[in-house]
C-alpha cells in the first residue's frame, strides 16, 4: 500500500517502574505528530511472541499519565533469549505491519532489544529501572520516583525513631548497584550508607552508630542497599549483641519502591525518551537507546549499553558521609 | 500558695502513634485556657520516675501539630510496673507541684495510669495505639493516620501487581487485634484479609487467589495481621509451591505504620481527646480515659479499659468479604 | 420473566465529591452479593432524562476505589426540576427495567430523588458533599477528602507564611455552611475562622492577628468560607489599610478541594453507605438516605433531609478559639 | 587568635523556596568537615544591617532537611540596595569576624551579593527561586518541589474537570518566566500553555479548548503563567462568552507554590550546591553563584548572573504542544 503509515510496535518489559505509562503516553502522542502509528504488544516480549497486540491511539492514552506500573503489563521472558521465540517474534511483528520496534525495560530487556536489531529489526530501547543501573544515561525511567518513596518512608521512619531514640536499619532496592541508597542516604539525611561498591564491616556499623548516639542525635538511620553484602538482619541481630547506644530496627521496604503516581522530574524524563525515540526510530536509526546526558537528550548505541557498567559519582559517597555529622 | 495554678504533668508512653503531638498541642492550650499549666514529662513514664520535666507554654507547642512521633519522646517502662519506682514517680510529682496527669498510650500505659490513680494520684488517659485494640473508644489516636498509610502503600503495590500479574501478601501492624487489616482489607480492595480473629488455613487463602484469577483479575492483595497464626513468610512459601495463577511476592510494612504527619480525622480526634482530658482533671476526675463514644466525647473508667477486649464489629469482616468480588 | 434479577439503576449528581467511585463499587458489588443488578446512569439526572445508561458488573468496578472524581459523570440538571422530564426519566428507567434508584449527591440531588419517590419510585438517597451541609447525617461523602487537601495546602502555606511573618486568608468552600472551614481551622491551628454561621467584623479580625503578632507568633492563618459575608480580597485590602504587624496575603483553594484520591475514611464511609443503600433497596425501602449516625450506619427519611438545615456543633467554634492561643 | 576558625556568614533573601533548609544544613555540615564554622543570619539582608546573628552547628540543622522555609527566616530588603545600609551590613560582618558569606535567594538577592562582592566581601551565592528564571544554572532550589505541587494539584482538578466535562484556567507562578508553565503543561497533560515568552489571544485559547472538545477530550486544562499578558480572569468570561463546548472554570494555585517538603531531586540539588559553596568560600573563590550545569555542579560569575536572562528551551514548548493531541 502507497501510503501505508509508518508502525511503531512498542512493549515494556522486565520488573515495572512508575513512569512507564507517561512514556507510552508520549510515544502515541509524538509518533502522532510524525504521522506514524502505533500497536501496543502486552505482557513484554512474551507478548511478541503469542501476537497480543492491540493499537494504541491518542485518546487510548488520556489519562494514564499519573498512573504508576504499565498499561502494557510487563514481564520477564526467559525464552525469549532463544533465537526460536526471536524468530516467532519477528514473524509476528512482520504480520502486524511493524516498521520498528520501542522497547521500554531494564538491562536485560535492552539485550533483548539489541538482539533483535541484529537481526535487523529497527529497534530504539528506552531506560527503565528503578535501580539507576543502566550505562549510558544519567536516570532511568523510575529513579526519581522511587526515590521520593523511599524517601518519603524514611521520613516517617525518622519521626518513631527519634521518638523512641532508635536506630533503623533500611533496606532499599538495589541489587547490583547502591545508587539509590546512596541517594536515598544523602537526601534522608542517613548516618551511613551500606552499599555493594562499598563493603564495610559490623564493627564500622557498630561505631557509626555509636558515634551518632554520643553526638546526641536521637536516632540513627542506616540504609543497606539489597545487594549488599551485609544483610540487614544479620547486622541487626550482631549490633543488638553489642551495645551500640541505640535499640535497633529493620524495615525492608520492598515492592512499595516500584509503585506510586509518577513524580514531575519521572513525567519530564519519560515524554522526552519517549518522544526521542519515535523521533529515532521514524529517522531510520536503530540499535540505540535514548540516554539523558547531561541536560540534553541523546542516543547511545545499544552495545555499549549491554556491556558496561555503570559507576556511581564517587563525589556522592563523600557527600553522604560530609552531611551525617 | 493562695493563687497557685493548676498543675497538669503531661507524658507519652509505650509505642509512639501520629497524633500525640496534637494532643499534646490540644492539652497544653486547653489548660491555658483554664488558667492551669502543663509539665511535660519527656520519655514516659521513665522520665516520672528520673524527674525529667520541662514546663509546655502555648508557645512552645507551635507549629507541632503536623508532625509525626512526639516531642515529649515515649519509652517502654517495665520497672514501672514495680511499686517502688511508682513512689518515685509519685515522689517526683508532689515535688513539681503537679495537680494531676495525662497519660497518652496503650493498654500497657493506661494500666500505669490506673495504678497511679489508685494510690491517689488524679490521673486522666488518652488512648493512643495505631492498632485501635484499646476498650471504650471507638478510635484510638494513630490509627486514621495509620490506615491511611497502609492504604497508600497498598495502592502502589497494587500498581506493580497489576502490572505484573501477581499476589501480594501484605503484613500490616495488630498484634492481637485484627482492625487494621480488616479495614485495610475494604479500602484497599483485598481479596482477602487474615487476622488474629478469623483463622484460616493455607488451603482457603490459595483458594481465594486463584478464584481472583479465574474471576479475571489482575492481581490479588492479601492482607496478613501481624499477630494472626499464619505468618506471610510461610504462607508466601505454601502458596508458590501449590499453582494459584499468580506468583507471589511478600511485603512487610512495618514501622512506616508508625510515622507520618497526622491526618485532619487525627488531628480533629487528638484535639477534642485533649481538651477533653483536661475538663476532666480540672473539674475533678480521675482514674477514666477520654472516648470516642460516635459522635460524643465522653469519658470512660480505667479500670473498665484495662480489663475489657475490644472487638471488631462483625459487619466489616462481611463487607471485606461482599466487596472482593 | 420469573427469574429476572432485581435491578438497580445508579447515578451521581451535582457537584462531584471524592469517594463517589468507591461508593459506586461498593453498590456493585453488593448488587452482586444480593444476586441484583446495576446499571450505571451517566452524567446524573440528565442521563436519566436522556437513557445514557451502561450495564455496571464487578469487574467494571475493579481499580476505581482510589481515583476521585466519578465514573458515571456528574451534572447539575435544572430541568429535572419539571415534572416533564421526571416522567420522561420514569418512563427511561421503566423500559430499561429498572427497580429501584440510588442516587449519590448533594442537597439538590437528593430533592430531586425525592421527587422520584413520591411518584413511586424506589429510590435510596446517600449523601455526596464536601460542604457536610446535609441534614440527617454527621459525614457527608467527599467531606473527610477535602478536609485533608485543605489541611495539606494550609501546611504548605504556613511554611511560606512563617518564613517570612506573615499573615495568609484561606478561603475554603463552603457556600452556606462553615464546616469545613471551621474543622480546618482546628486541624490546621488557624488564628481565626470567619464562617456565615458566625459573622465578625473587619476590625475582629485585625485585632486577632495584631494578637497574634504580639503574642510571638511568626504567622497567622486566618480562614474563611467561601459563604461568609467578608469576602476575602475586601478583607486584606482592608487590613493592609490597618496596620496589624504581619503583610496579608490571600489564597483561594477553589476546585482542588474537589480532587484527589479518597482518604481511608472516605472509602470506608463510602463503601459503608453503598453496602447500606443495596440493602434498603433491595428490601423495599424508599424515600430514605443513608446516613451515619455515631458509630453505625441507619437510614433517614428523604423529606427531612430536604427540609431541615444542619448546623455545626458549637463546641468546634469553642474549640477552634481554644486552640489557636 | 592565630587558630581562629574560618567563618562563614549564611543568609537566605527574597522569596522563600523550599530547599533552603536542606541548603542551609548543608553548608553548617560542609562547613564542619572543612573546619570552618557558620553563624546564620536572620531574615536576609535586614538581619545583615540589624546584627541578627546566631551560631549554628552540626546539631542545630538535624531534622530540618525535610522541612519547607527557611529557619533562618527571608524577607525582601529594599534598603539594602543603598550603599549606607551595605556599609552599615559590612561591619556587622567584620564585628563577628565573617571571613565570607553565602547568600541563598533569586536575582534580586543575588545583585545584593554582587554589590558586596565589589566592596571585598568574600561572597558566594546559591539560587533559590521556585520560577527557575536565574541565569547560569539549570535548576534552582525550588524549582523541583514547585513543580510536582503544582502537578499535584493539576492532577486534582483533573478529577473533578472530567466528572463535569468542563475547562480549566490554572495560574501558575512565573512573573517574567514560563518555566514552571511549560513543564507543568508538560507533566499535566495541558492542552494549551500561556506564557510571557509565547502570547496568544483568546480566540487561539478558545479554538484550542473546543478542538479538545471536539476530539473528544472529557476536560481541558489551560496553564497560564502568572506573567502572561492574558489574565485567567478575563480569559475565562471571554470564553464564556463564546461557546467552546466546556464550561469554563478558573484555579489560582497562589503561595502554596512555595511551601511543602522539598522533593529528593530538591534535597539533592540544594545539598550539592550547599557543599560546592562552602568549597568555593573556603578555597578563596568569590563573587560567583553554585550552577547545576549538565551533570556537574559549577561556579559561574555573578556579573553574568544578574546581567543575563535566561530563556526556556524551545523544546519544550513544541513538546508542550505535541503532547496535548
Amino acid at each position: 500500500m502507497a501510503n501505508k503509515k509508518f508502525t511503531i510496535g512498542l512493549l515494556t518489559s522486565g520488573g515495572d517502574s512508575p513512569g512507564m505509562n507517561p512514556c507510552i503516553r508520549a510515544v502515541v502522542r509524538a509518533a502522532a505528530s510524525h504521522d506514524a502509528q502505533v500497536i501496543g504488544i502486552m505482557d513484554g516480549y512474551e507478548g511478541l511472541i503469542n501476537g497480543e497486540f492491540r493499537p494504541l491511539g491518542p485518546r487510548d492514552v488520556g489519562g494514564i499519565m499519573q498512573r504508576g506500573g504499565t498499561i502494557l503489563q510487563t514481564r520477564r521472558s526467559k525464552r525469549f533469549m532463544e533465537k526460536t521465540y526471536q524468530r516467532e517474534a519477528i514473524r509476528n511483528m512482520n504480520s502486524a505491519g511493524m516498521d520498528g520496534l520501542i522497547v521500554i525495560g531494564g538491562e536485560g530487556s535492552l539485550k533483548g532489544a539489541h538482539a533483535l536489531a541484529e537481526q535487523g529489526i529497527k529497534v530504539v530501547g528506552i531506560p527503565g529501572s528503578i535501580d539507576n543501573d543502566i550505562w549510558g544515561t544519567d536516570m532511568a525511567i523510575g529513579v526519581d520516583t522511587a526515590m521520593n518513596t523511599i524517601m518519603d518512608a524514611i521520613d516517617k521512619l525518622r519521626d518513631t525513631a527519634s521518638s523512641h531514640g532508635r536506630a533503623f536499619l533500611v533496606e532499599v532496592m538495589g541489587r547490583g548497584c547502591g545508587y539509590l541508597a546512596v541517594l536515598a542516604g544523602i537526601v534522608s539525611g542517613a548516618e551511613m550508607v551500606i552499599t555493594p561498591e562499598s563493603p564495610v564491616t559490623v564493627e564500622e556499623v557498630a561505631k557509626a552508630v555509636e558515634d551518632a548516639y554520643l553526638r546526641g542525635k536521637r536516632h540513627a538511620i542506616i540504609i543497606v542497599a539489597e545487594g549488599a553484602s551485609l544483610k540487614v538482619v544479620d547486622l541487626a541481630r550482631a549490633m543488638d549483641e553489642m551495645d551500640v547506644g541505640f535499640t535497633t530496627r529493620v524495615t525492608i521496604l520492598g515492592h512499595i519502591q516500584r509503585g506510586g503516581s509518577p513524580t514531575a522530574f519521572e513525567r519530564m524524563l519519560a515524554t522526552r525518551m519517549g518522544v526521542k525515540a519515535v523521533e529515532a526510530l521514524v529517522s531510520g536509526q536503530t540499535d540505540v537507546m535514548a540516554a539523558l546526558q547531561g541536560r540534553t537528550m541523546g542516543l547511545v548505541p545499544l552495545t555499549e549499553v549491554t556491556n558496561k557498567t555503570r559507576s556511581i559519582n564517587p563525589e556522592y559517597f563523600e557527600m553522604a558521609h560530609i552531611l551525617s555529622r
